[in-house]
């Protein structure tokens, strides 16, 4: 049986230029880049190499690029690093109903912690509006935090409008966003946008887990969340891991023009829209201008693992909401008050490169299929 | 030209093994081990087959295994994560003066925080005495941090009897021991020596960088440094990097017995320090009974980068100290009470088993070489 995988925001296939950098890296080249002998330097070039690839996917400054392991210890090291550096200032912190858990359990700890953090709920269309987030500002409020895709539903968060009211708003105040799903996909321009930190996933686009990058502009401070050696200017100490950081690196490479892959994966998400209209019972949840890689909907009455497991059983992968969550009922879905009988039927279809319309055939008779399979159930 | 690698304390080289089913994974079984399909499921597989098997090494149950990055982020957690859950029994921390950085630059800063941190330093021949931890500890102690293996000269510490000393002097006290360079070279029986935290790397013993695991005992409870999803129970959150984790645990079962094997680098050892006995400067200062994998010795009147750099125009890659330290005055040899003069020029070299007598003797030519060569420069 064809597998056909549509969870690509859970995470991807390796795409075989990293995979085959990563082999020569482990296998030539593995010398420790912090070694001051030549197989040291032969890793730390490729080390400043990946750098500058992924800098550049970013406008940003080979400096202001910080190897992490990958997008929980990103976002952690933001949160909590801006925190720590500006908790004299203020106790405020703002961010919204839609995070990541990354994001959000970092948020419960500081409110255990005494911080006050403001959840902003989204409108109707899954949007924070940069209003909302004006209002929230207060002269205390040292980070805003807010990402820039959702994972669950692709909504796309209007980051350059908000980094321009903080900068505004409150000169010292720290501005992250967590853009994991957006990283490769669409334009990021933080420095422009007067974000400050940003977070950002290797694996979520065809290089290898266990790598991803904090963006840190240049003039902002922050504290580090590990300490030990020299490694990436003390803010992330550690043996740099290497294979992982080059496969990154290639993987960023081998990404198709990002204006044409925009509008082939647009093609793909409205023809699963078409199909999927056609079905009885389905919703779509995802707005028209979300990201095109995902699409979030529900076949009411039937509960989301229920097809999640029928629609395995015929090689199709998808997800019931965040591989994070790991069945956990959706904090994102519930911000969007649909509800609970959408909510509990929810399922995430995430696409990339390596999908093609015969996938979404695929899918749309197998949810057919469902229907009248499953309908006894409901 | 061959390339003779005698730096594998720093790193090492991936083993065949590991490279295989790493490959495997990226291309095939790349699910998220989070994912509740089958390609979730058949990584999950992976990973608990990988803990099954880092777990059998250790003589630990398998709920005691927490993945991480790598060794700093393992050390970091241990101590960060031991204080954090028993600040409010105490501000007493007892370490050694011969720690990793990740070790000692953790103790650091939580000195800035309020902490009281006690430093043990080692007898002449590089061992941290167990009567020494027993005077250290109070009743306000709440957790001792002492390596196995010391990283720059392979001293062993006597970490079970310490185990014992700790329990029998204070219930709650956690005790830490930093196993990274012991993994796999010798055994580690944790739960039976009284350790309640250890910390081991993967890149270490040819596993790819960008893995470790700590393990915690079973009724041992530490605060997590990483929040978000519901990986590694919580401890460790993040998508897991499931080619490293089965990379290091390939490396595991790729291991030669560990009996024979340190036999061998006994040998290798004894015919090192026997080649160096005959050159003239040399002086050794890993003691006979440290692990043989490592041996420290100073040619005096070379400084040690410029020995290093003199050694990989032949081919030959040493150390000059530990990587993670890049260049700075080693405080191990420091607290070993060693002259300026041999800390200065001290070499490590390192072995594995990809390395041969005839190393050895390419080695003690080169050296005899700079003796010649570089005579001026005294």
């Amino acid at each position: 049986m064809r597998e056909i995988y549509l969870d690509n925001s859970a995470t991807t296939k390796v795409c075989p230029e990293a995979v085959q950098k990563m082999v020569e890296i482990m296998t030539e080249h593995y010398g420790n880049p912090s070694s001051l002998h030549l197989k040291g330097h032969r890793a730390e070039k490729e080390l400043e190499s990946a750098r500058k690839t992924i800098a550049e996917m970013l406008s940003a400054d080979k400096e202001e690029i910080y190897f992490t392991s990958g997008g929980t210890e990103g976002n952690n090291t933001a949160v909590f690093g801006a925190v720590n550096a500006l908790k004299r200032r203020g106790k405020r912190i703002v961010t919204t109903a839609m995070e990541h858990s990354s994001v959000m359990e970092s948020m419960q700890k500081l409110e255990k912690d005494g911080f006050e953090v403001i959840y902003l709920s989204p409108d109707k269309s899954g949007k924070i509006t940069p209003e909302s987030v004006a209002n929230a500002l207060t002269a205390d409020t040292i980070l805003v935090s807010m990402m820039t895709v959702n994972n669950e539903t692709g909504t796309i968060q209007p980051v350059e409008k908000v980094g321009k009211i903080v900068k505004k708003a409150n000169s010292f105040c720290l501005f992250h966003t967590d853009a994991v799903q957006a990283f490769g996909k669409i334009p990021l321009k933080p420095k422009k946008w007067g974000v400050d930190l940003l977070t950002a996933s290797s694996h979520k686009i065809h290089g290898p887990k266990g790598a991803g990058i904090l963006y840190l502009r240049k003039d902002a401070r922050i504290v580090p969340l590990h300490y030990g050696g020299e490694q990436e200017h003390k803010l992330r100490p550690g043996t740099e891991p290497l294979p992982n950081i080059v496969g990154m690196s290639e993987a960023v490479k081998a990404l198709p023009d990002m204006d044409s892959e925009y509008h082939s994966m647009k093609e793909l998400n409205l023809y699963c829209r078409e199909k999927l209209s056609h079905i009885d019972n389905v919703y779509i949840h995802s707005d028209t201008d979300c990201l095109p890689y995902i699409l979030n909907f529900s076949a009411e009455g039937i509960r989301s693992e229920t097809m999640l497991h029928f629609l395995e059983e015929q090689g199709i992968y998808v997800s019931s909401g965040s591989a994070c969550a790991k069945g956990k009922k959706s904090h994102v879905l519930k911000a969007l008050e649909l509800p609970d009988s959408l909510i509990d039927s929810a399922v995430r279809v995430s696409f990339s490169r390596y999908n093609s319309k015969e996938d979404i055939d695929e899918l749309a008779k197998a949810l057919i299929n469902a229907n009248n399979t499953l309908a006894r159930s409901r």
